[in-house]
This record gives C-alpha cells, sequence and structure tokens, in this order.
C-alpha cells in the first residue's frame, strides 16, 4: 500500500470512479465536488490517496489558508474502503497529511468529527489531536 | 459606520496597526500574521472591517475551499473593539460575510467557537447557524 498525493496532470477517470464509489461509503446521499474541479491550482487544497492493487482504498483531504490567528490546515473527507479497515490506512493517511503539513509550515491542524465516531476520534487523538472547549457550528448557504 | 472588504492594493500600515491592536483584544499573546501575507491572491480569505470615524473597530475572515463534500467557509478571527460592543457591529459584519458567501456560490459556511462564549454563540445562532454533534480536534504542528 502506497500514499499519492494527487495531481490534476496524473488524474484519470479511473481515478475519479474509483473515490467518488469510495466517497459515498462516507455519505451516500451528499452531492460529490469533482477531482478535477478540487485540484484546480488556486484551491489550495492537497488529496491523499492510499492505493493498493491499482486501487485507491482511503484518502483523506487537507485545506490550507492564513489568517491573523495563523497558518491552518482543515482535514475533511477522510474515509477508508469497508473491506478494508483495521488495516491501518487512516492512520498511514493521516501520518502522511501530517508530514506535509509540517513540511508547508502550518502552525496548526483542525478537523471535527461526530462525537459518536469512536474509531475515528481514538485515531485522531492517537496522532496527538486534542478536543478543543469550542462548539462547531454551521451554516448552509445554497 | 461602513463595513468594507480589504485588499492589498488599499491597505495601509495604519489600517494594519490598527487591526494589529484590535486583534489583541481578542488574544494578546497570540503571534499574529500580517495582513500583507493573510491578502496575498493565493490565499483565498476574504477580510471584513468594519470602520467608524476612520478607524477599524471590528473584523472578521472568511476563508473558503473546496473539497468533495462541498465548496466550504471558514470563519475566523471575529473580533469588536471593546469600546463598541453591543452595537451591533458583530452582527453586521457577519452579515456581510453571509451575502459574500452567498455570491461566491459556497454550500455551507462553518465556525467554531468557546462554549463559554455566550454573546458569540447568541449571534451566530441570530444568523442561522446551529451546533453540530461534532468534536472540533487540532494538533499544533510548528
Amino acid at each position: 500500500m502506497i500514499i499519492n498525493i494527487l495531481s490534476l496532470e496524473t488524474l484519470t477517470s479511473k481515478t475519479q470512479d474509483q473515490i467518488t464509489k469510495l466517497y459515498r461509503q462516507l455519505n451516500a446521499d451528499n452531492k460529490q465536488r469533482s477531482l478535477f474541479e478540487i485540484l484546480q491550482a488556486s484551491n489550495n487544497v492537497s488529496v491523499f490517496a492510499a492505493i493498493a492493487d491499482d486501487c485507491v482504498v482511503g484518502i483523506a483531504i487537507l485545506s490550507t489558508y492564513k489568517v491573523i490567528s495563523g497558518y491552518r490546515g482543515m482535514v475533511d473527507d477522510v474515509v477508508v474502503d469497508v473491506s478494508q479497515r483495521g488495516n491501518g490506512i487512516g492512520k498511514k493517511l493521516m501520518q502522511r497529511l501530517l508530514k506535509e503539513a509540517k513540511l508547508m509550515g502550518l502552525d496548526e491542524v483542525f478537523l471535527f468529527t461526530g462525537h459518536h465516531r469512536k474509531p475515528a476520534i481514538s485515531l485522531y487523538t492517537s496522532l496527538g489531536f486534542t478536543l478543543r472547549k469550542s462548539g462547531l457550528y454551521n451554516l448552509t448557504i445554497n
């Protein structure tokens, strides 16, 4: 199993199809933004893909931005194929993501996950993430 | 009082100084990233400034990025001058920010705030934000 950072230059429709199916395991109903859109240079986002036997078996996305309080990363869309869970793929994806975050010079990486998602919380805390005393709020715009 | 979106072209050192002092009210100890760095075109961030009598009396920052699950905005660094609180400046800043978020075509706007920050929570929920059943986790990198 290897971890690749996807790029627009090397993205194939086969990879897009595999990720579309994989992401449906995380959320079957949500409209998905395409990787061709996400990987545009103007979008400061890195897509990490775990690949085994020429198949994408896991992904994680790191988005970055600078504000007064720091140079920040947000982790979204972390998913590992249901048939491959328990093999440490999520951990390897996140370790690679955090290595890149360090190389980029980020001050801090944030993520949020449902209070009921115990295996995800266990993974993130094992990597050093700590729960903040903050509430996460959202507003749907369109 | 007017709300402006700051740009690198019109940014002055006077505005930077005013915002540096204003932001210290939110966090006196944190290292601050400069607006000259934040307003670079490659950083997808809009800085909203409330201006009264030629002084910046409030700011809010919207950062945007696209991932598979949507086109997202994160709100950070919301601060209103302590002498001006209770005058609806925070609400006007956020209303302008949300208007721009809609114009940009964002799917969703996120923010987080300390569970103890009752006036902030009251403002955000009055604008339609809802608390998610998720925990926010962070990891300091550098």
